[in-house]
C-alpha cells in the first residue's frame, strides 16, 4: 500500500499580505497527479489544514475541492487538525464523509482513532491523533499525571490497543524531538512553535510501536531520529526566511 | 411520499445576546422526532440555515448533528442558502454528502439544480433555487432583461426544463407576493426584509408550474395566495415581537 504523507498545508495564508491562494491550489494539483500517477492508495495530511480557526471562504472552497477531488481518485484520506485549525470547524461533516473515504480526526474524544485498512500483507491500522494539549488530555483521565505534551502523548497511547504485530500508521501534530534535540524549524511555523518551552515537546521515542510516524507542525521536511519519524513539511515556503530551504 | 418543510432555523442566532443554541437543538430534535413517527421521506430546508454568514462553533456542530441524524434517519434532505448563509460556508462537503442522501444547493451556478425521486405514483422532481439576487442571475443571463428579482427567478425558471406533467416541488428563498399583497412578516427578519423595496418581490405566479413551492424568509408561516405555495415560518420566535405569534 502506498501511502502520501503531507501536512502543514495552511489554506488560505498570505505572506507579506501576498494571498498564496492560487499557489496553493497549483501545489495541490500537483500533489493530486502524483497520486494518480503514483498509484498512491492512502493520504494522510498531518494537521494544520487551514491558516486560521475561521478560513476565509476562498479556503473553504480550496479544501472542499481537494476533498472532493481525493474522493474521485478513490483513495482513502486521512486528515487531522492541527494548531492552527478549529476542531469544531475541521470536524463540521466528517461522519458523513466516511462513505466517501476521507476520514477526518479533528477533536479528541479520549480515544486515539483507529481504522484498519487491509492489502495482501495483511492489516494496516491508521491512527489519527489531532494536535492535543496536556490539558486537553488530562481533561479525559484526569487521574493520570500529565503536566507536558509529553505526558499528554504517552498517555493516549497508552490507552490506545496498539497491536505490534501488525502494522501501525501514526498521523500526530506535535512538536516532536530526538535524542540530537529539536527539529530544525522552517521559520514560517507560529512564534509559539518557534520558542517553544520544554513543557510543549514530545519525546520521539514514545512512538516505538508504529512503523510509519506522520507528523505536521515543522514546516522542513525531515526525520526525527529514525527514518520513519517524519516531518512531511509545509505545502509551500511560507516566510521569506524559508526562500533558500529546501521542500520535500 | 411525504415531506417535511423547514426554513430559517437561524442556526446560531441570539435573540438580544440571550444565546437560543439549547433551544434550537431542543427545537431540531423535535423535528427529528416528527420525521420518525410520521414516517417523513423528504425534508426540505428553505434557506436562512445559519443566523451568520460566519456561523460560530457551536453553530457548525449543530447543524453538522442535525444533518448527520437525519442521514441516519434515511431521509432525502434538500437545502438551499438564504441570505443570512454564506453561499460558499453551507456549500462545503456538498458533493461529498450526494452519498449520504443530502443535497446542498447553496451557490446559483446557472442552472436550476433538480433531483429526481420517485414513488409508487410516479417522477418527484425536487428543485432547489438558492436566495438570489437579481445581479447574480444577470451575471449568467447577460442578455435577458433582468431588473428585478422577480425577474430573476422568471429567467431562472424559464431556463430551467420543468415537464408540468411530472410532480414537481421547488425550495426558494425570496420575499414572494401574492395578488393580495406582500407575506405578514414576523417581525425578526433583518431590516432589508421589514423594509422590502418593489424590486425584491417575487409574483408568486411564477411558480404556477410547481405542485408546492416551500418557501423561506419570512418567519412567520402562511400561505401566499394558494395552499400550495408557503412560508413554513422559522424555527423559534426570533424577536420580541413575535411572543404572541403562532408558529406552525
Amino acid at each position: 500500500m502506498k501511502v502520501l504523507h503531507l501536512s502543514d498545508l495552511h489554506i488560505g495564508k498570505s505572506v507579506n499580505d501576498f494571498n498564496l491562494i492560487e499557489d496553493q491550489k497549483y501545489m495541490l494539483e500537483q500533489i493530486l497527479g502524483l497520486i494518480k500517477s503514483r498509484d498512491i492508495d492512502v493520504v494522510l495530511i498531518a494537521g494544520d489544514v487551514y491558516d486560521k480557526t475561521v478560513p476565509s471562504e476562498e479556503a473553504v472552497r480550496l479544501l472542499d475541492y481537494f476533498l472532493c477531488s481525493l474522493s474521485e481518485l478513490d483513495v482513502e484520506t486521512f486528515m487531522i487538525s492541527g494548531n492552527h485549525d478549529s476542531d469544531e470547524r475541521l470536524h463540521f461533516g466528517s461522519a458523513l464523509f466516511e462513505a466517501r473515504k476521507i476520514h477526518i480526526c479533528a477533536k479528541y474524544d479520549g480515544h486515539l482513532y483507529t481504522k484498519q485498512l487491509s492489502d495482501g500483507f495483511g492489516s494496516l491500522n491508521i491512527w489519527l491523533l489531532p494536535f492535543v494539549k496536556a490539558s486537553q488530555v488530562k481533561h479525559f483521565y484526569p487521574d493520570e499525571e500529565i503536566r507536558s505534551y509529553d505526558d499528554a502523548v504517552r498517555t493516549v497511547l497508552a490507552h490506545a490497543e496498539i497491536d505490534p504485530s501488525e502494522r501501525n500508521i501514526l498521523a500526530a501534530h506535535q512538536f516532536v524531538v530526538g535524542k540530537s534535540g529539536d527539529p530544525k524549524t522552517g521559520g514560517s511555523e507560529s512564534a509559539a512553535v518557534l520558542s517553544v518551552g520544554a513543557v510543549e515537546k514530545t519525546g520521539a521515542d514514545c512512538f516505538d510501536d508504529f512503523d510509519y510516524v506522520a507528523l505536521g507542525h515543522i514546516h522542513s521536511p525531515q526525520q526525527i531520529g529514525k527514518e520513519t519519524v517524519r516531518y512531511s513539511g509545509s505545502l509551500l515556503k511560507y516566510s521569506l526566511s524559508e526562500a533558500d530551504n529546501e521542500k520535500s
